[in-house]
């Protein structure tokens, strides 16, 4: 991006970007985001297994904004017991250059020990739970 | 991205994007990264005027987080009075790609009217000042 010279013009925010960043820059946003990337149509607790940390009623919460949004659509699957899963829609799968580019800059900048490690479900030990052998 | 089959693995949240997508997405920090990058060096008070709505004190106190994070480089040019300016080091100018790809979703994807308008320094009308013809 071009450096400008000081004084040339006043900067000035855009409206747009402001609104969009303060979205998908809330707390545990980007997370959930970044899951449902990876695997969407996602279950509610598929995606609370994957991000460490995360409560049910914050889940709950985000998942609601994204979809008023219209980032993420929630499907009830008439089954017993009843599954919910949430998918990205098109205007969300559309975030994928963004996620990629933070996911981009991260791996080259962001410390390794920063955060606890997340906790995939398939990595925790159960008692009697057959071994993974990865 | 590719659309996982349901079941075939647990997704794993990655820890890095995890912290850099908490940092970036902070309340305003977005919004003083998109202005650094359309402007650098870039003063206090420049700054504070691309903002709407922004004060003083989250301002500094975004600023002092993004210093720490070595995002943002803070340079006191010992003139009278006293100039503070601020810069993105590379690594925050690494963040371009992250900056333009939230900004190009928001164009296609934000309402125009979710904000109140930013209100650009130069816009400010002040008796006596020196009028800018741009």
């Amino acid at each position: 991006m071009a450096r400008s010279p000081k004084g040339a013009h006043a900067p000035a925010l855009c409206g747009k970007f402001h609104r969009a960043s303060e979205l998908i820059g809330r707390r545990w946003t980007g997370a959930i985001l970044f899951v449902l990337m990876e695997t969407t149509p996602c279950r509610f607790a598929t995606l609370r297994a994957a991000i460490p940390d995360i409560t049910d009623r914050m889940l709950s919460e985000r998942l609601h904004e994204l979809e008023q949004e219209a980032i993420v659509e929630r499907t009830v699957v008439p089954e017993t017991p009843v599954r919910v899963e949430y998918a990205l829609t098109r205007k969300g799968r559309e975030l994928a250059g963004a996620i990629d580019a933070i996911g981009a800059w991260a791996r080259r900048w962001m410390d390794v020990d920063a955060l606890p490690a997340p906790k995939p479900a398939a990595a925790r030990k159960r008692p009697g739970a057959a071994r993974n052998p990865s």
